[in-house]
């Protein structure tokens, strides 16, 4: 899957731009929660980042894994932590999230490869 | 829902037991795979209740969401902290969770009032 | 299940309270979008409401569909058309909606026995 | 849940009649689909059960997984065969399974000691 | 997502006609339920696949939407009318409909923009 | 989709390498129970591989149904009582099962035609 992560998040903010103009309130004020359920409350940021990436997971989700695995990096989850988050979200979800765990990975090594400075 | 805590823990415990005995290997060792996933890793104890949790409530299993929410608690997860997670969960997986977060929060009530010493 | 129409609504109510006595941010507004959602748009409320009840049979939320039942009949669907989003609901969820559609026509008949003056 | 194998046939006999009673088409002709699913093809009706077994409990409804444990053991599915299809329901499904595993041995259980003879 | 409104259509077609061709009785009497449920019956077509599509939106089945969105718009639903049943599925199902939304406008756009006469 | 089967298993074993180096206890358990759970037990490999299908199919996992048609064909199910499992997963499941059906048979078909010597 080469260029997943650029061409997700092309697709994902002109999709979401295109729903919004559509100016149904109740969608719109939906959107207005989603984010800020994200913003650093009793828990902190990191933390909510990481409850968000084992729910989609385990809702099988490949695109909110995919968003939600990028905000973890952004928030500092090392590799180990999120094999520790996917390991979770392995044993409650079960062996059907295995095919949804392997294109996690494949989007985070894509995302891993991305930050290297170029030569 | 009274006396919820003790009814939930002494029908669990008394199934796991009889499970066990009937000495399936996939189940046996699926239970010790099960154990080993909440104990502390790259992240700590206290953050992997808390991704149960959340993929308990999304999940939509009230008796997964009540093990956690016991775990969350003696893990010293607070009460804010615990809504910062249902959040997460409602956001994610919509208003059918909020049956369950409604049996959560009157199993919380419950186990939080059982650690108040007797007058 | 007798008297399941009172206990469902008293919890329900009981509970809901509760739950926004907490005032975590995220989840009162979840609650506020919950409740916009069922107004009057493009479509009107009696249709909304028949959406909200399919919606919660193939998600396989008996509460949910508790509520929606109740909320459809006082909206004025008609019995008839009520086994129309039945059957929807059937033939997209498949037989494990059954167990689910038995307890629906359970709550519908006990809340038309609750409409019928007294003798 | 002394007594739940009676209660439980008795709801679901009830409840489908009256359903039948409200002659929808399609929910009546789902229902005779449901049946010749089960009846015997290419595969036998214990592998069929066993099927409807496993399928049951991954999606976890309790009182389909009730209806074809039952079913399976008039078509004399072991008790060990029980626990393999457990197994895989298990493994596939996750640990969010395990709430219903224990609803499923405790109704195995209480089945089994109904067909001792009295004594 | 250029042409998947046709292309769609066509796999749909092809493997539907290879299905029935295997001719299982229990998967061919299932399809034809499937149809009868949206024949008009004490509620109307264009209502009934209204249901359809907020129950496959809830379900998160991409091709179940993008069906019920073309026969939506076939039976006159408004795109403002679609976006009230779209807000009922994503309160409903939770952020993880968000991805299915947006691909399901994504299909609606393509699908008004074919309707358009050519220059 | 010409070539699944290959690609499928390519990116499918890949990444079950990658995962499996990361070296986390937990998911490299999950995996060893997996492969153990159909094993040969008080029921045969071919039995369990069922299982596994219909499990897969009524939770919608393309990727794990199509890994389940293999293992099958490979144990000698034939494509008669393929559909005879198909048809339990599609009454169980309903509706939006039917696209992971097309693709399901689109895949079997392909792997038959795989197995054809060349002329």
């Amino acid at each position: 899957m080469p260029g997943r992560v650029e061409e997700f998040n092309d697709f994902r903010s002109r999709m979401n731009e295109r729903i919004l103009r559509a100016d149904n309130r109740a969608v719109k004020r939906f959107f207005g929660v989603d984010t800020l359920t994200y913003e650093p409350g009793a828990l902190d940021a990191k933390t909510k980042e990481m409850l968000g990436l084992v729910a989609s997971m385990v809702l099988r989700c490949d695109d909110c894994v995919a968003y939600h695995v990028e905000q973890c990096k952004k928030a500092g989850v090392t590799d180990e932590e999120m094999f520790d988050i996917f390991s979770v979200a392995l044993v409650v979800g079960g062996s059907i999230v295995i095919p949804h765990l392997r294109r996690a990975v494949a989007f985070l090594d894509e995302w891993n490869a991305l930050q290297q400075p170029a030569p």
